[in-house]
């Protein structure tokens, strides 16, 4: 079976820290901080914009190419935090997804 | 060719929000608002930890459980965001980790 | 001289911690998360109304106590952070707003 | 009676908001989204130290400095915010720890 493409991106991740020796760094509980660091720019990006402004058709191409890279950065991290703690992100999304189903 | 697996749960999270019409409050805005959101809650998990309690092998089942719930719910989050900008998160992921490794 | 506002409530909060042994959990690190945790909190409050609901006409007497509540508890980490760094908050705003001024 | 520090303060970013025409941004929810991001950017300043390089005499002066200062924005975004809401931070602070001390 070929890797998906969550395994694929975390497997880019985690070879980018340990070329740098960044693993020490990795601790789950920097990299839920550094998540939430990278969260507050994506927000950022969005706090003086009306909700019609914020939307796809509403911006122009260099907001939305840096949101696009803001949204990366939380990914980045996110894979990261998943992978060290050996947890399946698809997986953990689709039991949620049946969580919000039963409960909404 | 094949649905790619984000695909897929931007596909499960999409029809969520429309059976629901919830598709209203999902602006881009907003869905930042509800990831930052989340993100903390992520981060909450961690913080009276030290960084040697928050790694895989020292966490206890029902904290790792926990901790899998709230990464659900930021990559919820993040793909229902994505999904609404038109935006391809394993592109632009690759597209960051090289910017980055040019940078590092 | 009596004691500012600030010096109160930052004293108020140091007894708190000092008298539930809670000191030792108190480094700046998992302050500053503690603060980015409860920020989130603050802003899920806002995620799914519009601008003109998120105002103080708006909202109801419940929603502005559940905010209010929100808003203490960022102060009290912001104002625990600040104490355990030895940072005088009125002075480093006052510092800020000053470099404001001159840059917008 | 001398208004207090907290009025104070307020007052100073009124006013500065006042002069720039910036009140039509400060919605409670976009105050809120800058509050969580300026958060964002101060647990950035703590997210790779140790919790012990994390502390007072751990840090060098230019880091502190630059804590300092996102202390200030968070404070500023936060006054701002109780401000528009007419929420008066010290007894919300006060009813907040008196609730915690019952709870604890």
């Amino acid at each position: 079976m070929s890797k998906s493409e969550f395994e694929e991106l975390a497997g880019l991740i985690r070879d980018f820290a340990k070329t740098r020796d960044w693993e020490k760094f990795h601790t789950p509980k920097n990299l839920a901080m550094a998540l939430v660091g990278e969260a507050g720019e994506l927000v950022a990006e969005f706090q003086w914009l009306t909700p019609e402004e914020s939307t796809k058709s509403a911006l122009g191409p260099e907001q939305l190419e840096a949101i696009a890279l803001e949204i990366a950065d939380v990914q980045i991290y996110l894979s990261r935090l998943a992978d060290v703690l050996g947890i399946d992100i698809p997986e953990v999304v689709r039991q949620k997804m049946k969580i919000n189903e039963n409960r909404f």
